[in-house]
């Protein structure tokens, strides 16, 4: 079987090339996926530059992480069946036609989500549902704060803590994404450039116990003004690319705790059986809902040089992802 | 009987002056202290300047600690005898002459313990003993890196390491006072100025995980370069007045986290029996230590303007303090 996949020869887009491989029918634990939907993440882009946080060697196979079918699987394999829809959660390589990986690699996703939502699963779905769930004493979570509000952790944020009764107060920079936003079940919706300004002067918002930083730079000191006691503020990004700023009085005299979150860590640290829990924890909490992440662009492979420069512009109205 | 007590009648110096007070025979669970030594701190320059933590109103009694002899006590008094050697574990008021509180503000310092090391049980030792014992995982603790590392938190984290086998890494300013540390039992010494041009490339020095910050500013990026994974950086003071800087890449890759550690609402949060447990174990680890904080310079009560105008002077060679 041939597949056509995205590698990167050496560092920065010039050694980035689509290469023809052979793959071989699956053996023992091996699967075969058809992949059909293939997000650029921010992660891929810091994997392009060389800035990401694990240490990656030339050739590598490109993509963090995309939904797929089952072709074909080894005669060991339990979890999955052949026309299953399945996402990619551990390990590179998903922008390629076929993708064959250790079954662990993968985990089937029920129907009801959409490939168009399935592909964004493993990133942006489960780093916003364990930013809800991990960072919350007791399960006493009932505000959280955030900014980059409407990009794909922001917005499954808002589903997500709608889904599950908590309140979100959300930082935008457009005002004319506000109305969206109410629209998605957002509770609070404000400017950055009016908070920055006049911080929380703006009406009857209630304090958070939770905010989540994907930008940098002086918001933690601003989250700390809106955190009750002993409130966590936990990165995820750093879209601003400045060093996070907070004042010591807020770390000593509120017992504020500054965290960071990395999804593919996280999913490291797991057994297949211990992610398979934690992904259909999420599938179910987003069964009844209508939620989806917007997408500005599908490119197919052979357009990768101009997906890639699409998906590093700050004005895009979605994700871009690839078609195999 | 009659008791001299440094009072603030207003926000800042000149709302400063020398109270005559009558106290009146204890009652009940009263006991009457004779102060001896009574350190001057960074948090009661910062209660003198508005800038302390909790809100506090006019007149307020001053000072946060300090050690003195149980003059007098009422019938019900049952943890305390005259002629003990005793701290100001709760409140305000410690620069006095006579003060009369309730038993549970104060608490017992064995005699091995002189006045002139008691007198900093409850701030600076108690903060150092707290910040390697809070912030560790399962007592795993095998190096801490700090700053400030010859002011009175700072020695004292070196003797309270030395005692229970952690080592140090200490930064300091002053190349003069390597020596010193060396002797007091520090593992390793560094120049701030060194450290911030050329990192850690500066010979053998073992991986921290605890570092504690009484600086801001810059510093918790640079420890988060010599943290081991999942590391924590204590914030417990803030010298420079600069917001705490550190890259979200600490967070998110090396899962580094970051709080704040404040002595006094630690000491609220415990019953008298949890306190009286906490400052044993603390004199119980330092008994066979000679560890004592050097004092710059002691002053009488009367003095207090000479005595807050040398304790705001950086350029001190130990604490100041009031002998009442």
């Amino acid at each position: 079987m041939e597949a056509l996949e995205i590698i990167q020869k050496e560092e920065g887009l010039e050694g980035v090339t689509l290469n023809k491989s052979h793959i071989s029918p699956p053996k023992e634990d091996d699967v075969i996926v058809q992949m059909k939907a293939c997000p650029i993440n921010v992660a891929d882009l810091a994997i392009l530059s060389g800035h990401y946080g694990l240490a990656l060697s030339f050739p590598k196979a490109l993509g963090n992480e995309g939904a797929g079918t089952v072709v074909a699987k080894g005669a060991l394999v339990k979890s999955l069946e052949i026309g299953d829809q399945v996402i990619m959660i551990k390990g590179l390589g998903s922008w390629a036609t076929y993708l064959k990986k250790k079954e662990e690699a993968f985990i089937k996703v029920p129907n009801f989500f959409p490939e168009s939502l399935a592909c964004f699963t493993r990133s942006a779905l489960m780093t916003a549902f364990r930013l809800l769930q991990d960072f919350q004493k007791e399960n006493s979570l009932k505000t959280v704060i955030q900014n980059a509000s409407n990009g794909a952790v922001g917005l499954s944020v808002i589903a997500l803590a709608k889904a599950k009764g908590i309140k979100t107060i959300n930082i935008i920079r457009n005002p004319s994404q506000k109305e969206e936003l109410i629209q998605r079940g957002a509770d609070y919706v404000l400017l950055e450039d009016a908070i920055f300004q006049n911080k929380f002067d703006l009406g009857e918002i209630p304090n958070a116990d939770l905010a989540l930083d994907a930008i940098g730079g002086p918001y933690a000191d601003l989250f700390a003004e809106k955190l009750t006691q002993n409130g966590v503020i936990v990165s995820y990004g750093s879209l601003s690319k400045k060093p996070i700023e907070i004042k010591s009085r807020a770390l000593i005299y509120k017992n504020i705790t500054l965290k960071g979150f990395w999804v593919t860590k996280w999913l490291e640290s797991l057994s297949k059986d211990e992610a398979s829990k934690s992904f259909s924890e999420l599938f179910s909490t987003l069964k009844d809902s209508s939620f989806e992440i917007p997408i500005d662009r599908a490119y197919p492979l052979k357009d990768f040089k101009e997906a890639l420069a699409h998906a590093k512009r700050g004005s895009r109205k979605g994700k871009i992802i690839f078609n195999p």
